[in-house]
């Protein structure tokens, strides 16, 4: 199947996520014309003036009105702001218009679209690029943030193969590998994958940081500590909203976790050699598996 | 202070740790006599023939007896093996040998080290460079694992300062920089640091892993997970022995992360956005601190 080009691919919330699919677009020759809204009348000038978008505005309800059925829509906002957008492009989505996002939870998103119309339009297809920087913002893009990298697509089965197509295309321009789960699927899996371990990482920086001495004791910290810690200093709003978003996912990860760490705490305590190798070991194997599952990636 | 170098520098085990060492020093032209003792018949032969060592042994005892007073050993093998390496240095050392090692736990083998002596000998200097790898073994070996990274020494007010010097000079000549402090701040400092982060990942990874779709669920992983879990494709040994040998600095650091966790697990449960704020802000926070320590151990 032959894809046209959208005319105007308008991104909503002009962010790391929003502004590094323009750059990634522009840089391999994709030429639309890029519209950009965001909130921010700052983040929305230095857009314009580093010629990331063409046209810009932070009007959304006004651009909306002004997009026509060859226009495409990604909305990169915080998760729990997506149905904000929604709404406002509401008349433009029932125009026709496809509109994707990028949130990382996606069974909040579909349950706000509920909300908003009578039925799920069938050009509105979620997804949700598996890529990230604990940098956030505008000058923060990286034209190749999504090269070699995942985006999962939750479409459902009233959901227009057109649009769905043309969403899956555009991410692979960008460099991406695009599949697809369902809404559900997506939401268990990162947890497991990625907001857990948000969570800990969190949660260990921010118990350390209660010791006053905490600056002495990160000194003699190694590569071990600075990898293991690296996601703890991402986006705290956007993190909010993801654990929010995710919330009764999140919460049987972390007990999950929780009833794992106590049985490892317990073989501790009783000096039980040989469940903390059993332990250890399992992990060592999976990990490694792991690493052979990247490997496989990046051969591609 | 000009330091002589020793005439044979023993290495009791001959994995990343002990070999590094070795290679790191031959590299910065260090001209002395390497002798390594291990228990692997195939380990030593790979050591000669590698040229790592100029000598070696299956039986420590017969290498303690060669050594003279000019002569330095460090013992580099698991945390638990180091008391039975004393055991056999005890004459080396009863002589004037210097010996120094490079377990990641200090109050265990200063404890090993009061059982075999009826007091802690002054050239027995005790040490732990904090640098390793989820790598290990002869052929991890690599001449620059120290280079930038930090070396902590924790003698006692008995040691020799000449001993404490020449311990401290052959680490800085691999490249690392040395400090000191106490046994006690040593096994805590390295409990947060270290030990607890690799407990968690040992412990997220073999909690999924019981998924029988761990494989499938990894495959959409995406870099902030590779990174938090990289630690938990150590050495299982390795980390039976350390978290044995500190177990109740680990059980202490493992406590206060629950309390941790249950504190943020809660502030989700009840949509707190607050808390979550506070907690995730403040995290970010003191993993930006640590960003300026690790960029400023870069400048030096």
């Amino acid at each position: 199947m032959t894809q046209v080009l959208p005319k105007k691919v308008l991104v909503v919330g002009l962010g790391l996520i929003g502004a590094s699919f323009i750059r990634a677009l522009k840089c391999r020759g994709v030429d639309c014309v890029f519209v950009g809204s965001t909130r921010s009348v700052q983040t929305l000038q230095n857009a314009l003036d580093t010629q990331l978008i063409e046209e810009g505005s932070n009007d959304l309800s006004s651009v909306s009105a002004s997009l026509g059925k060859s226009d495409v829509v990604l909305i990169a906002t915080p998760t729990l702001s997506v149905p904000a957008a929604l709404e406002k492009l509401r008349p433009a989505i029932e125009r026709g218009v496809i509109v994707t996002d990028a949130a990382s939870v996606k069974g909040s998103v579909l349950d706000a679209a509920r909300h908003i119309f009578a039925e799920i339009p069938p050009n509105l297809i979620l997804g949700h690029p598996i890529a990230g920087s604990e940098k956030s913002g505008l000058f923060a893009a990286d034209e190749n943030l999504y090269q070699g990298q995942g985006v999962i697509l939750t479409p459902l089965e009233s959901s227009d193969p057109g649009a769905l197509s043309m969403v899956k295309w555009l991410w692979e321009l960008t460099g991406a590998t695009v599949s697809t789960m369902s809404v559900e699927q997506h939401d268990q899996v990162l947890a497991a994958t990625s907001h857990l371990p948000h969570v800990l990482a969190y949660s260990l920086v921010n118990t350390l940081a209660r010791n006053k001495e905490y600056r002495e004791i990160f000194k003699h910290a190694a590569g071990g500590f600075r990898d293991f810690t690296r996601i703890a200093a991402s986006d705290p709003s956007m993190w909010h909203d993801i654990v929010l978003a995710n919330k009764t996912a999140v919460l049987k990860q972390m007990d999950d976790f929780s009833q794992g760490l106590s049985e490892l705490r317990n073989a501790i305590e009783r000096d039980d050699s040989d469940a903390l190798k059993a332990i250890f070991s399992r992990a060592k194997k999976a990990r490694d598996d792991f690493s052979l599952i990247l490997a496989d990636r990046e051969k591609r």
